[in-house]
């Protein structure tokens, strides 16, 4: 199973910010671009401002869109190590672009 | 007065997604580059699904953060266009990236 799209059949844009709506699924692949494979406290320290029970439910959301790969350890306590796949990885030139524009309007931005 | 951005005072990416956050706002910047210059009534159909009550509000949002520019004639009733400014012009980068991502990986956007 990977990405949810059916709202908008054949318009590629809107089924991508169907995919990847919400606040906090960018600082998510945002997070897993820069660091790699994270732990999941790791990933919620990171991504500042998310709780826990967002963290779970975001990461469920892009497991089951094939965006990230999730591996269970059975230590004790169990731990769980979250990577982006190749689909995952894909994503970065969005992620550049807002960063490229975040930097070049942070005068703009920063006014708000 | 320009855009939001408090929360996140040094991270260009954060303050950048704090901006665009919500389903509509890289809709609504989508159909403007797309179609330029548009009245209320156009743009509301061109985004398909918004209600006019959610319309009014983020475009009130992209206006208070320099991405759009309001104009109303004084017509009967009044007209009024929303158009991209230099600033909101420049998210082309970012709309592009997703639009080219949401093509590559169409398979796996609709097959969720």
């Amino acid at each position: 199973m990977a990405v949810r799209g059916k709202e908008f059949p054949n318009c590629a844009f809107r089924q991508t910010l169907d995919v990847l709506e919400g606040k906090w699924k960018f600082a998510i692949i945002h997070s897993l671009l820069l660091h790699g494979t994270m732990r999941f406290k790791t990933l919620e320290r990171d991504v500042a401002g998310i709780t826990a029970r967002m963290l779970v439910k975001e990461l469920k959301l892009l497991e089951a869109h094939g965006i990230v790969s999730r591996r269970a350890y059975a230590t004790v306590p169990p731990t769980v190590e979250y990577t982006l796949t190749e689909c995952g990885l894909s994503l970065e030139p969005i992620i550049e672009a807002i960063q490229a524009w975040g930097e070049k309007n942070r005068a703009v931005i920063s006014q708000a």
